[in-house]
């Protein structure tokens, strides 16, 4: 059977049964981060690939490919409660590129390991027969000592989305700051009970946060924050939107909205609804599946073309 | 300027000069692996890339890919006398791929975890549009509190090679044992000032060696290890050896080759030379470099065609 036939999740799922874990492993492959023990502390260990044709198109800015090859597991470390550390970068190039793509491309990797504080510690540089290919490992730490998985969310907990959704492909796909700072904010000053970055959309995301918490959702559409020129569908589709998606007790509702505007005033938060009983979806639908959809590019034209997404499970939308 | 004009020692050069580190940094890209400091402890770590038409061949058995994948970095974790801990799998393969081909790479994946204790802890699966590309990060630790990096050789030091050279591409560039156990041995008990694998041939990596400890070298080309079938020169430079290149004081000569053949009674040490003034160097040549030579595949056609490598810096051999 091929890949496409099965499904990135199903591949996935498939493969990473009977994995060799110690006692050193607290939390492995299915979260945002794996987490493991070393001597006293805990490490979130993370890695990202950037694929040209998948990730980025040939003619995109080098250094906003640095940028975005270092910030999509940053943004995996924060989405933990944790503080990034120190990065490995493996990049596989054509021969005949030029010196000066490559150039740009560390001047990105630099900007954002200066930007988050990352350590870029090592890498290997080898010759790809094809497209360029980038894979960027990130070992990070966690101040609050404890990490917040997606699995904690509760009942009646409600849902928050940093920022705005949609339109990544106008170019936010390469230029998204990942929200670090927010992150450890939220866990030194309140109880998250559940956080995820949101890389393929709210749609698909969302639900992966409610099942590895054992419960169902609730979300009010008319309150989804919209980047300016974008669809409902854009917003919950898109993916790489890479803002924080997290699960907080209504108890600290009010408390948190209010500080939250004045720690972070340019940064909208909205709540979006909340976690409910596990037989209770307010919306289905897709965001991005690696094997299913095609590349994000080929993904826009399908949208561009205005053909129905065929795997839609749900036409709630 | 195109990548194949500088060469891969300069491109990572020039790429990897005003990289940020703070203190925790102990030691960076150049060496077989990085060393970090995380609270108390010395962490090593390392990323390895395979890739479809470089490392391997279409036609390869997938879960000897899955074993050099892993075995790679596992292979530089033992070259600076440290424990492979967690590792972290990116892969990216054509949708069209059988899935097959990846639950085959993965059982080698989990055989060799299994055999080198390591937990395969995260992981990222996405589309290709083109070759195989498989690159692993590796975490390690060192039991002796200690690393050994290229650069603790000093003048008049022995140099031993582990096993025999040569021939990798006969298979054994697939199914090589890293030296783990022989690595954590030695250092336990002995005062070995420098050590590496020798991934790119001795011809190009003991150069490496004795640049980093400020010493020449002198290399009796009689004593070289050679495996069955392999010519001097298939030894000094095919490269894949996986095998240990060490430098160690002459007092311990005797008590080492003694222990170690009771130690690994099927596994050959050979003292090849010594560390030299900078100025002496008894052979020079080239193993693989990347952006220069071809494919391995390649290399061997040019071997096969009884070309002469182009890029040889001085004929000595």
């Amino acid at each position: 059977m091929k890949l496409s036939e099965l499904g990135e999740e199903r591949v996935v799922a498939a493969l990473t049964r009977d994995l060799r874990a110690n006692r050193r492993v607290v939390l492995r492959a299915g979260d945002d981060c794996a987490v493991v023990k070393v001597g006293r502390e805990l490490q979130l260990l993370k890695v990202d690939s950037v694929i040209e044709g998948v990730h980025f198109l040939p003619q995109a800015e080098p250094s906003w490919v640095g940028w975005k090859a270092l910030c999509r597991p940053i943004s995996d470390i924060a989405a933990m409660g944790g503080v990034p550390n120190d990065a490995l970068v493996a990049i596989a190039v054509r021969a005949d590129q030029e010196f000066a793509w490559v150039r740009g491309f560390y001047k990105g990797l630099k900007r954002a390991a200066d930007a988050y504080r990352v350590n870029l510690v090592g890498g290997e540089t080898s010759k790809s027969p094809g497209p360029t290919f980038i894979s960027v490992s990130l070992t990070g730490s966690l101040e609050a000592g404890r990490f917040v998985s997606r699995a904690g969310g509760r009942q009646n907990d409600l849902l928050y989305v940093s920022g705005k959704l949609g339109g990544s492909l106008n170019g936010k796909h390469l230029k998204f700051r990942p929200r670090v700072e927010e992150a450890r904010w939220l866990v030194r000053h309140f109880s998250i009970h559940a956080m995820m970055d949101l890389s393929d959309g709210l749609a698909a995301d969302l639900p992966r946060l409610a099942k590895a918490s054992g419960t169902g959702f609730e979300v009010d559409l008319k309150r989804i924050p919209i980047n300016r020129g974008c669809s409902l569908r854009n917003a919950l589709e898109d993916g790489e939107d890479y803002e924080l998606l997290f699960a907080a007790p209504r108890s600290e509702q009010k408390k948190l909205v209010h500080q939250w505007s004045r720690a972070f005033p340019k940064l909208p938060l909205t709540c979006v609804g909340h976690l409910a009983a596990p037989n209770s979806h307010s919306f289905l639908g897709d965001g991005y599946d690696h094997f299913r959809s095609g590349t994000r590019h080929e993904y826009q034209r399908e949208c561009n073309a205005g053909r129905e997404i065929q795997k839609r499970r749900n036409s709630s939308v």
